[in-house]
């Protein structure tokens, strides 16, 4: 019809053979460590205000009870359930990261899995497989409409978000070739969310209704409801109506050869990417010097321009502004050791001693040091001074969390969020999912039981 | 921010400040003919296939029994029956239009306002108020961002009618100016829908969506959900993105003076446009001469080259290509001496005596013919021959639907989806609903009581 190659078709072809045999150890493995970050940031989001005010809103509307919420009480129908989850691990900009798209790949994904699994029985390890391609079509179609989608102003992670959610619902519903391309085209004609929207509560509504409406795509589609057949890359299709740079290629060149979960990256701090070599820096040199606050004379941080740019912010009064201040960084880390929730948050913001401290850090631009690296120079009151060089700040593409510091954050985001549940338990059961016969019995320890 | 005129908050404003008494009577009285044309379009389309299937995938996601679904038996809750209302009046293609955006205004904006009416108490005043700021708002923004946002693929009546079923909705709420304006932001960024999607299924979800999310876009603003002021007209807001031809001045010129719905048009058949005139023409030439099939020796229609382009179609097997189609229109015209659902089966197309008079239909061009006007020449077998000159077809804009022809097409409409329900109460209830002093009684009139 428009000459152009029938990715809607290729891509639901893929997802349709695709078999758990096939996915090489790698992959499964992110898989396992995507999911993980996506529960630790729902574990740590779910009382945020959004989340709770959604949930009033919703209440008087939830069907019978279905599915979980993740770290809370209520327990609504699938869809609503899949709109809440997906706001939870949304909400504190702390969750997974697709650099090349900048989509957050697992929050709109994960929630129709964990929705479904609750109804039908579903093994940890087709859990896993379903997760991993819904990473791998969201990022895929991501990718074939960036740059441009994301300029013109398309929030990615919802509107590539509920492709990804689409693509994993249908495969846990074991759909074939006609009824997934269908789904995909139910997940492109509810395809939205503007960049204008982030910095308010609305942004939320985005990221949920990616979740919600990707997981009911699929159940139309298996429904027999009828969709277009080229709805990516049609003449009035997603891609060319949202992006002015359409490659189609990047769908399906290599697909089931190359990965993009591979270079999905896990936040290790609830701030701006280039402030991690920063707090990596500052709280090596607290581990090793333990400085007492009042012998710190003076803190010099030497970065990339850029680092500059973005985050030379001595003044600031919100945890939302202290996200993105370097000083503010590098006084929570020298004082309390960490940069985590408890670290942004407003009143910390406004602690004297944090104040005091923010006020001894300088800045300077250096154009040889490379944006993933940092360099903090420590000076005490005696006149010593020790300086750290970090090259690659953790949860950038050179240096990726490891086991220890994702189980470290998920229990961070746990007490933050959830102090209830039994963290350690979940994180166990979650990197033994892959032989788990009752995913519904790992969903169930993501809520209080009181 | 943007140096742009801040029409968002000039909309809420208005919405928020307009008042029964400054809305002129002729507004009020098409108010009242768009909510009648809707509920005849839902009664037609309530059992249509797409319904059918719609209300059973979400059956199982249903909340408490809030809302009644037009001319159906379920009561889901009020997210869900906006959602399957706006579906019923939009699926058969018979709902209204207006014509400068091709926007189908009312199938959006009313059902989550029959939705409130069934939860709080709202007069009818109210709700056809409600309606006309409605279907104002989103013919505005959709003359904004006109025609390129159509040409680029958006399926205007799904985008844009979001915003018209927020409009309404706050409006019912009573919501104040800035949470008028957040209500639009939450539409702005759920706003989608595409013209791919249109000849299959899943344009219905578009539909369906922008009547649920619209009114769950009020609900968020209601409970102070925040959203970006600038949602329409911000650097990244929905009328840079989706459109390459932004004129924000159609949004608030003349805003409270000139009413868009004014110029919104009822369809008379369930068919093209092109065609209106031409069966026109047929049903005076049957009415004045009532000749038998097999005396009609040939029947020569004369048109605008657009009509022959359009519709010139002799063979026709499916009622949905019948509907382009001059020789079937023509054809079921002479012979039953109407041209509506029925008229427009699969079973009637197959039909030998319709087939048999289709043969016997002759299209000619003329330049000279306007497009909304068309000549048909009657010939019998004793050499007589008659000819019929429609200059304006019925529901085109220089001959608007009367309001017997209006009520007809309701009773239409009501007999072929849902033959129990007391049509002819119905419309007079709904023509009298502005004094009308509890609304969910004429809403109840809707559903079958069987």
């Amino acid at each position: 019809m428009t000459g152009e190659p029938r990715v809607t078709e290729a891509l639901a072809e893929f997802l349709v053979a695709s078999r758990w045999d096939d996915i090489p150890a790698a992959v499964r493995h992110e898989g396992v460590r995507s999911l993980l970050n996506f529960v630790g940031g729902a574990l740590g989001g779910c009382r945020d205000e959004a989340v709770s005010l959604a949930a009033k809103v919703l209440a008087p509307y939830f069907g019978p009870a279905q599915a979980s919420i993740i770290g809370r009480g209520e327990r609504p129908d699938a869809l609503n359930a899949a709109f809440l989850n997906a706001v939870s691990a949304n909400v504190l900009e702390y969750d997974d990261t697709h650099l090349a798209t900048v989509i957050h790949p697992a929050a709109p994904v994960v929630p129709g899995l964990f929705a479904l699994a609750e109804q039908r029985r579903v093994s940890g390890a087709q859990l896993v497989h379903a997760l991993i391609l819904g990473i791998e079509a969201e990022c895929r179609i991501g990718l074939s409409v960036m740059p441009t989608h994301y300029r013109r102003g398309w929030h990615i992670t919802a509107t590539c978000g509920i492709f990804g959610a689409a693509a994993a619902a249908v495969k846990l519903l074991g759909l074939d070739e006609r009824h997934t391309a269908w789904a995909l085209g139910h997940a492109a004609t509810q395809s939205a969310g503007l960049v204008e929207s982030l910095g308010s509560m609305s942004k939320s509504i985005g990221v949920g209704n990616a979740a919600k409406n990707g997981l009911a795509a699929a159940l139309f589609a298996d429904a027999g409801f009828t969709a277009a057949d080229q709805a990516i890359e049609g003449r009035y299709g997603f891609a060319p109506v949202t992006s002015d740079s359409v490659n189609l290629s990047r769908i399906t060149d290599g697909l089931g050869e190359s990965w993009e979960i591979l270079a999905n990256a896990y936040k290790p701090y609830p701030c701006g990417v280039v402030l991690f070599p920063v707090i990596d820096a500052c709280l090596t040199l607290r581990a090793r010097h333990m400085p007492l606050p009042q012998r710190i004379a003076r803190i010099v941080v030497r970065g990339h321009p850029l680092l500059r740019e973005r985050a030379d912010r001595p003044l600031v009064e919100t945890g939302r502004e202290a996200k993105v201040s370097i000083q503010h960084s590098v006084a929570v880390a020298f004082l309390e050791g960490a940069a985590g929730l408890a670290q942004y948050e407003d009143r910390r913001v406004a602690d004297p001693a944090v104040r005091a401290l923010r006020a001894k850090v300088a800045v300077e631009e250096d154009e040889s040091v490379p944006v993933e690296s940092a360099l903090v120079t420590l000076s005490l009151d005696d006149g010593s001074a020790y300086t750290e060089h970090v090259r690659h700040g953790r949860g950038t593409p050179g240096r990726k969390m490891s086991e220890d510091e994702l189980d470290a954050k998920v229990h961070g985001l746990a007490a933050f969020g959830a102090p209830d549940i039994d963290a350690a338990g979940l994180i166990a059961a979650i990197r033994a999912i892959d032989t788990e016969p009752d995913v519904p019995r790992i969903v169930r320890m993501t809520v209080p039981t009181r």
